[in-house]
């Protein structure tokens, strides 16, 4: 019978993240700091993160350890499968080898948890005993509250208000890992109380629950704060995915043409590809995609510049492919990808062509995402189906092409509470929806007056 | 570093379910026809389920091969990985090993594909063209929707009324899947007709929509209908877990000393269980405990007896313990176990004391739902937490004998999709129930006509 599945003993679970700022083509631009416009060093980042972070986010070293207390629990539901995609291929008629690696058997449902495990583990050691956070559509609060309770520490989360209402079931399993759940914007910050003095119903959006949590991180005692995507380490939690990828592949032999995953802020695409980019960089021909909503066109349509990472211009300004902070992107159900900014290494990579944007339309995605459930079984989170639908495209393009590719797409995780997303989908209450414009000129407009990187690229508006 | 998890090669999987019937220290008792109070034959179920159920319905072949067909599909999540819950052991300092089965990584989420897709294959390979079936909380309806898409057959559900308005995310898998849905009771059907004109408001019971199903597939062409758990082949589809566990426990050089499953009608605790079953016959010393909910304590305080498996009494009479077809179970969170039956296979080794039930109470299964999810990561399902909560009060039990039992349990699913029963756990919402000594007589007086099997034992009301 054909080997579906490749699974790794836990015993070649990879022991060590990779870097991918050791092999960049170009050298990253530094964070600014928000009021100075000077690189931010050290000292900046500690009252909102713990050391060990900080270090690596700016690290040079390739590898580095996993240490044994996150591996222990990363064994929780890694290593992840990676599967042959057989009855896609079926359905499709083509040539095409898709693999899909599946991120969705944590506990969490999604991708998040390797990242929110190192983070709780490097804040327990530095006595963080509180972690605040923000989150849209819930996944990431979801997975550092279930981070946090392994390891003892009470996890906040500030949860954009719009998400906090539509999606209940998120919120209590925050509340079932132990941690709290606030709606935002909130009366607990002072950001929060600005926004919902100008608009107290304010849906709120990432950037003000990111400002919202940041605050109150600085404003406790022993308490820091996380992010579930766009920092470099991040992406370097996130990199266990596509090592495990690269020995599973080794496993039947094969090596991807072809690299797929969705981005909203980059890191599950990264995680995914970096290790994979590694080998781009040293030669190897292949084609890496990060796809986007077309509603959200931060990297196909943006300029490369400096901005901040939240609403209200607490952050450092990070150069990144950006739709300006204040962007408020259409209420499309992939909660995690309506972000404005993109993760400052994805961002450099695309400069660099070593990986290439493209956008998506939502009702594109939901359709993808019905073929998959009805031929590989699984139903895919909304964010998820982006990657689906351009492995799809990918494989329809073979098949004209009559090549034997091999196609790997990131799974980051599954659809089973975001089933209110395929109801309106399937009811015919979705639409698609193209920035306009001047929408996005606008946008774009509130980031001219900062500073600009020297690799400053204007947004591609044709 | 400890094994978390004992995975198993596809190549590993089990070839071949096994068939209990072979083994039974006392042969069943025949179903009997509804009207006649005859033993049935298989011309009395050939109109509901297609020639290879029905053999397999009264097998005695002891072990019974899977069809590749069903072996392939099984891939998309088997085999399942065992689980050492360390971090639960740690929590509550036990001498016990505790181990679970993970049956939450199939694309539904639970066990019940474990039977949908050997029942969709042979109906398929005998000219089904439409499979119909009733749910309750919605996990089977959804299992069975995903079998059927993956051999393109078509799936109609009736769900008891009360779970489709309350559960609207089940009905949705089903559609995604390409099943269509129904309350139940429904103007569809007669049986529904009927209980309609009596109560236009009823909130409907898994007895009615067994009806309903039962007399949709009787009266269409091509159409067979489904039972997800209490026949006999049902039991036989699901061992593949316990021989896989088999194995796996092998690998560790462990047997369990006691086996713990939630039993609602019985098919995930018998997976589980049964092959160690045929040890325990053969000698060993096994503790084997169906546990069920307090609310509705069938295998407890039920008499063993013939009844029917519906309301409206269109099904055969079923050698079982039962709490009478009429009865209306309290509307505990764990819906799978609101049954008032228990598969005649599990029945009849409770008789031989093979299986020793257990009841417990809806506000311990939550609490401990809670002490899993922050020590061992996972949610469960409301179904799961009783055997998760028993497997707790066995872990106690071993601290205070200061013996190193190894506990093995069947973790059924997770509750991703059941957050609303933790929602109302953690605000308060919940109580427990105790069914009153005068509702049970009155449930049970409408059995009393009915033939009475040679080994009928009255209930155990104290």
């Amino acid at each position: 019978m054909e080997q579906k599945k490749i699974f790794l003993a836990e015993s070649e679970m990879p022991r060590q993240w990779y870097n991918i700022a050791a092999d960049l083509p170009t050298p990253m631009e530094p964070p600014l700091h928000p009021g100075t416009g000077q690189p931010v060093g050290p000292e900046d980042l500690a009252p909102i993160f713990p050391m060990p972070l900080i270090e690596q986010e700016v690290s040079q070293e390739r590898f580095i350890d996993i240490p044994e207390e996150v591996l222990k629990r990363y064994l929780i539901w890694r290593p992840t499968p990676l599967y042959r995609a057989y009855n896609l291929e079926k359905h499709l008629d083509t040539p095409a080898k898709i693999y899909f690696k599946n991120e969705g058997v944590s506990p969490a449902g999604s991708h998040k948890p390797n990242t929110a495990m190192a983070q709780a583990f490097y804040n327990k050691i530095s006595g963080t005993k509180k972690i605040t956070t923000e989150t849209g559509a819930g996944q990431w609060g979801s997975a550092l509250s279930f981070c946090c309770s392994l390891f003892g520490m009470e996890c906040k989360v500030y949860m954009v208000r719009i998400s906090y209402d539509q999606k209940p079931y998120r919120r209590v399993m925050m509340e079932t890992w132990g941690g709290t759940c606030t709606p935002s914007p909130s009366n607990e910050t002072e950001a929060g109380r600005k926004i919902l003095a100008e608009n107290p119903d304010s849906p709120g959006s990432l950037g003000i629950a990111i400002s919202e949590a940041v605050e109150a991180a600085v404003s406790e005692e022993n308490t820091k704060y996380a992010l579930g995507s766009v920092l470099n380490h991040v992406m370097l939690h996130q990199t266990i995915n596509g090592l495990e990828c690269q020995k599973q592949l080794a496993v039947v032999g094969d090596y991807p043409d072809v690299i797929i995953g969705c981005a909203g802020g980059g890191s599950n695409m990264a995680g995914n590809s970096f290790p994979f980019i590694r080998d781009k960089i040293h030669g190897k021909e292949i084609d890496i995609i990060a796809v986007e909503p077309a509603s959200c066109p931060t990297m196909t349509r943006g300029p490369f510049a400096y901005d901040f990472g939240d609403t209200v211009q607490m952050t450092p300004l990070l150069p990144m492919y950006t739709l300006g902070h204040g962007f408020v992107p259409a209420p499309i159900h992939a909660g995690g990808l309506r972000y404005h900014g993109m993760a400052p290494l994805v961002s450099q990579l695309i400069l660099d062509n070593l990986i290439r944007p493209e956008a998506i339309h939502q009702l594109e995605t939901f359709e993808a995402g019905l073929i998959f459930a009805r031929t590989e079984g699984f139903i895919s989170a909304p964010e998820a189906n982006h990657a689906v639908a351009m492995a799809i495209r990918e494989a329809i393009k073979a098949k004209e092409e009559g090549k034997e590719k091999v196609i790997l797409f990131n799974w980051s995780g599954h659809g089973l509470v975001d089933m209110a997303a395929y109801e309106a989908y399937m009811s015919g209450q979705l639409s698609d929806y193209d920035l306009p414009e001047e929408e996005m000129h606008r946008a774009v407009q509130e980031i001219a007056p900062l500073p600009r990187p020297k690799q400053y690229k204007p947004g591609t508006i044709s």
